[in-house]
């Protein structure tokens, strides 16, 4: 059974295929946030420490750290920046982190101050970042997530990338880092732009697992990138992707109605054990105003009709 | 391809693996309804006639009709109710129906009065059901939903629930009864009571498309029986069973939370073209007031986001 372990100082996580699904919460991340990169290059970490807080609060299972403000040099001023962001971070919440950046000197840094096992985000397919990252990976004996694109880019071909996957695993392998230690990302396209980016990412997730052998993320909203109503898009999304086999996925905790198809999804998987999670959170749970409290009372009784229905043909057969 | 046509006067819908999924509309069904027996018994049509137009209102693409109200001899009372329900129904909405009943000789006088070619509801392993359903089948050149269990019950053992089927769809081609005329209920048991009930149907769709090639369907709403928030659990469960090859499914489509998840596990199917339906139902969707707004807007940016974010750091690599 593939196993990924990550920790913080006083938190171990395991991510796996008989593991309720890891969320990895998207929200410290300045990029594309004008304001928090601003904040954060003026040494002012208030959104941070509120993205942190508000994440786990939200039942993240892991916080993804990244400090790529935009600058003229990353190389030269992403480390520090990031070392101190994870910092702060890992003395405010005790889930496992995950080291963001695509600066090798941002992640080997991160990795010297992280305390526990944290996961890093990312290694690809490109030579460059292969010989960057991997050595790292096995000094630091840390797991990692691989990106399934390389110096041609991200093919649309879904066996392109599975071969791209495999290469990583294999690379992996010579620096002596095992497959569990892998979590592959297959790459989400939006279903928008192309209508079969949904099945090329569930058969890449079912040979993903079967093949290699691997755990699985993403950046799970990219699939309703463009389109109205993301939200109602991600949740279908969520319980598609872990009936395929992913085990974690880097999105927003903060968002109700994904983090409801999370925990309904882990139900189904058989991975919240007596629907404790799914009970404790919801027991008290009244429907929305408005018109659906009569459907919700209609529907309340629809799983015993059914039921009862069969069972009493069966009685009067 | 496997392809089950059915169709009212006027309207041909199929049923099929590359075909959006068909939600055959449950409620018009007495059973554990009261009230609706009493009406229907009274030859009051009024709840039959409301919930018709409500269920093709809401989406339905087919709808089950049951007449199963309690009575002391069904066999005498049931077939005329059925007819006379039926043909409400069927003068009043355009969508394909489900006879569905357990006594034999009210499918057969329903199937005397329906327009198109309507599904029959059930069939089971039962010797005495299968020697009474199947010639109907053939004579009237309709398809059926055949329900997993025999004389024996429903087996808690899914290997036994697919030998079950097997065997339905074999002796109905001894009755040249063609497999993709045979709509496969797997039975759904409660994940309340049974934590592998998720896992099982899943694993059993995924046979029963790729050995026995049939359409599937089931009695949705029986995995949440007995736990709080149902609509939850369903609406994660739609995802999975579509990713699973489920084709169909009797539900409640008056429900909003479980018709989004089938739009949007339609689109991650493949199956809503160029997100057509999904647009036009949701364009003009607003979140929902009070603190979902502010998440909204703030995921609205985080698809984008992530995928600026990936691309960037290509860009700055």
């Amino acid at each position: 059974m593939t196993r990924t372990i990550v920790a913080s100082a006083t938190k171990e996580v395991i991510i796996g295929f008989d593991q309720p699904f890891c969320v990895i919460g998207e929200r410290i991340n300045p990029t594309g946030r004008k304001k928090l990169a601003a904040e954060m290059v003026e040494g002012n970490f208030e959104t941070v420490i509120n993205d942190a807080l508000a994440q786990v609060a939200a039942g993240a299972t892991m916080l993804d750290v990244n400090a790529g403000v935009t600058a003229v040099d990353p190389n030269a001023t992403e480390p520090a920046l990031l070392v101190q962001t994870l910092e702060i971070v890992q003395g405010l919440v005790d889930v496992p982190l995950s080291i963001d950046s695509s600066v090798s000197a941002a992640i080997e840094a991160a990795l010297k101050v992280a305390k526990g096992r944290p996961l890093v985000n990312s290694v690809t397919g490109e030579e460059e970042k292969l010989e960057a990252i991997l050595p790292l990976i096995k000094k630091y004996d840390v797991p990692v997530v691989a990106i399934s694109n390389d110096e041609t880019g991200i093919s649309e071909d879904p066996d392109v990338r599975f071969e791209v996957a495999r290469k990583i695993v294999r690379r992996a392998a010579d620096f002596g880092i095992p497959a569990h230690d892998i979590v592959v990302d297959p790459l989400v396209m939006p279903i928008g732009a192309m209508g079969t980016a949904g099945k090329q990412v569930f058969a890449l997730l079912r040979r993903l697992r079967e093949e290699l052998k691997v755990n699985t993320t993403c950046g799970l909203s990219n699939i309703s990138f463009g389109l109205p109503h993301r939200h109602g898009i991600n949740a279908g999304f969520i319980p598609m992707v872990i009936g395929a086999g992913m085990t974690s996925a880097i999105m927003n905790p903060c968002r109700p109605q994904e983090m409801e198809a999370v925990r309904a999804a882990n139900v189904l998987n058989g991975t919240d054990a007596n629907c404790h999670t799914w009970i404790m959170t919801y027991r008290d749970h009244q429907p929305a105003a408005g018109g659906t409290a009569q459907a919700a009372h209609v529907d309340s009784s629809s799983g015993g009709r059914r039921r009862g229905g069969r069972e009493a043909r069966r009685a009067r057969a």
